[in-house]
């Protein structure tokens, strides 16, 4: 059987079912964002590992040396950040074609740097090889997460508000921008800056987590709102009711969908690349959560839905009221692009 | 400038010196086997990141996907080992090329689980993505290691003893018999087990520490025993004064060398991909480590030489009695092969 016949997240089933776990320390195991090792009783290790591949994830043509060494890093940092984790060590390996400049090679690490800086995370090391064809960059990233921060994906219960920050879609309208002729490419200055320069959202989270006890399940959503919805909702056993009246749609979106066709819902909900972050905490807290981090961000916050205790069914209700199936479409990659 | 006219150590050290270290907890950053972070007083986190790229590190016509796992394992509990640590926790990434199919990657999930339990080190995560073209892996291995065993490339003290275990080149031997047209392929056995199904020294690493606290460097000779005691050597800040006579040389490599051409002594020096262990310790220490190694694991230990305190000075006393200096030599990954 060929990897595309059973997908990126059937893979994952077939492997995690056979590694099992027959280690004590390990709190969080294949399957979530990050692993989590119970290195000390009152402090765990977050651990995660992202691949970063020419012409799958990414192209040369619009991605700068730095742009790639800052993306790998972002990916990584939000994962840990997805954990309820801080980031702290990160190590990188490259298999860079022949024809590489060093330039380009100390190009990716300022962009690495850049980054790593802003959130005090420290590159510790890596191996750099020679590839016989594309660049594959690979980063892994070790943190720390206090357990009472930890946030699963299957931490959400029946009954709590679905929110998700800031504007899904954007990176994906980035891509579009990027790949596409666009006429009016100066007007798309966010979702550009969200592809290539994506700012994991780990001071946010931090900021949350210890301002707001009610936060269950969290999850970035790198491979789509929709996607990620049905992640959290599988592993925490709950449905959930979106409201399509509440899923934010940034202006330089609803310019793209009519510019570039297809829907602005389409885009919010399936694009993918974004490190938004969707959780869910007691309805109760929405006004107080939205305030506190426009204010100290200038972020918004949006709540898109509410937890049901109907395992399996999760719905979107349409803005003509109609309660619709919401699809589970994400980006896979071993998917048949003709299926 | 292209990569290959500074060569993989010039990079390391354009980007070590690009990155500093300003935190705190690092106990040691890029420039050895691995990093360690001071995660606690009494236990440090060690971690370290390979990749492993068909067609630069192996070709698919003589690794089965088992063996790719076991590899790419191996050589990073290997890396942790040589640092004294104890391996624990494993996280892979691998890009696979289109048509690879959902037994390849359960072979290869075996392979790391096959050697990981050896060890006790359990797989806990990483990220599975598409490759337009070759096959790309990358591991991380998170380990532990208490401060007293901590042993890095930069511990050698002058009139320390050079000890080498088990036989270098073994693994370039095996490569050689598995690339080219070897008559007697069947002869070859251990050579080409160390080149597909190597065991890092993990165990005997640990008992080695448990049992003589004199031994100061310690290193794996994966990039080949010339090239690594020159970089102990400059790391700790001392010479060497190496025995061609004290070198130990397989029966399969003294036949290799008659076989392929080339001397078994060059094959010893400059092989690289084996995972022996290279260390110092008192030579006072030499008969009872023999003897422990030998009868705990059946491991021969050989001594090859001395440290001196002639920085820089790296020499051979080769069979005619004459004292050469020992070129540094072993695997670039960007030298140019015309050069």
């Amino acid at each position: 059987m060929e990897l595309r016949e059973i997908g990126e997240f059937g893979l994952i089933a077939e492997i995690a079912g056979d590694l099992g776990d027959k280690d004590g320390e390990l709190v969080v195991g294949i399957g979530d964002d990050a692993a989590v090792i119970k290195s000390r009783p009152d402090l765990y290790t977050v651990v995660s590992s992202d691949a970063f591949v020419e012409d799958v994830h990414f192209r040369l043509e619009y991605f700068s040396f730095f742009d790639l060494g800052w993306r790998l890093a972002a990916a990584n940092l939000s994962d840990i950040s997805a954990m309820g984790g801080r980031p702290k060590h990160l190590l990188v390996n490259l298999a860079l074609p022949r024809g590489t400049t060093v330039e380009q090679v100390k190009e990716l690490y300022r962009g690495l740097r850049a980054i790593a800086e802003k959130f005090a995370v420290t590159v510790v090391g890596g191996d750099t090889v020679s590839s016989p064809g594309k660049l594959f960059l690979s980063a892994t990233v070790l943190g720390e997460v206090a357990p009472n921060d930890l946030k699963l994906r299957s931490g959400a219960k029946p009954e709590e508000g679905i929110f998700i920050t800031g504007f899904p879609g954007l990176a994906q309208v980035g891509l579009s921008v990027l790949t596409k002729s666009a006429p009016r490419r100066s007007f798309y200055v966010q979702s550009v800056a969200r592809h290539l320069r994506p700012v994991p959202r780990v001071s946010e989270v931090r900021h949350l987590l210890k301002k707001f006890t009610t936060v269950g399940a969290m999850i970035d959503i790198s491979d789509g709102l929709a996607s990620e919805l049905h992640h959290f909702c599988r592993q925490s056993g709950v449905g959930a009711l979106i409201d399509e009246n509440g899923i934010p749609l940034h202006p330089e979106l609803t310019a793209a969908s009519a510019e570039f066709g297809g829907s602005a819902l389409q885009f919010a909900l399936t694009g993918g690349e974004d490190f938004e972050i969707l959780f869910t905490a007691a309805p109760g807290d929405k006004l107080a959560m939205q305030t506190s981090l426009q204010e100290s961000f200038g972020l918004p916050l949006s709540q898109i839905g509410i937890t049901t205790n109907q395992p399996g069914e999760i719905h979107i209700r349409n803005n003509q009221g109609d309660l619709v199936v919401l699809p589970n479409t994400g980006f896979d990659h071993f998917a048949d692009p003709n299926d």
